[in-house]
């Protein structure tokens, strides 16, 4: 590892947003992570901060039980990326997800994402994580 | 961007393998840059380095025309994250698939994925790249 003080601070940042926001589904901790020009790219919600909360909130009133197991997390100058497992209840096999995030000015400016079904019975027996 | 020059040679090593493994879909190329130890957590292929072999000959096979276009890529150490589209054909919507690769000895050691439908009409309209 050669992680700059920099860059160590801007993986900080994206783990700190994911203990104290995605965990506990929280939108009232939005505005400490989250830039005010944050830009979305995820299919699944619409774009801004503002749109994030209200998301948020829907996710926490839908699936209360749900958990986000951060699995691997690293960072390349500006950018964080984060390996996770959400499960939306217990038992659920849940989906497999990569998160990539720019951190601009200490908030997250910037947001990709991709998700997928975990599945059973396919042609690989090795963990998806 | 504060990249040592393991972790340039370890980001230059993932792109190459794009460049003449994953865009040819060549499975004699994949000797230069993937372990023989392979270990493989996608959930599409069956694990090590013979069945990406058959799988890369499977999907040459059955989509010829398919395109990886990277759209981003990071380094942190001996992981590379790569974020990507696939289009099997002319006028696919396509994949989003983000890979993590681990690299080991100056070969590609392990690889973790998650792929998602690229849509149409979603509550986003940003792209998801």
């Amino acid at each position: 590892m050669s992680r700059t003080e920099q860059e160590q601070a801007n993986l900080d940042l994206v783990l700190g947003m994911f203990e104290h926001v995605l965990n506990p589904m929280d939108s009232g901790a939005v505005d400490r992570f989250v830039s005010p020009d944050y830009i979305q790219h995820s299919q699944l919600a619409p774009p801004g901060r503002d749109a994030l909360k209200a998301f948020l909130d829907m996710i926490k009133a839908e699936t209360p039980e749900a958990v986000h197991d951060v699995k691997r997390a690293f960072v390349d100058g500006d950018h964080v990326t984060v390996h996770y497992h959400v499960r939306r209840h217990e038992g659920d096999l849940g989906w497999a997800v990569i998160d990539i995030f720019r951190v601009q000015d200490g908030l997250i400016a910037e947001h990709w994402d991709v998700m997928q079904d975990v599945v059973e019975g396919g042609p690989n027996p090795n963990s998806v994580f």
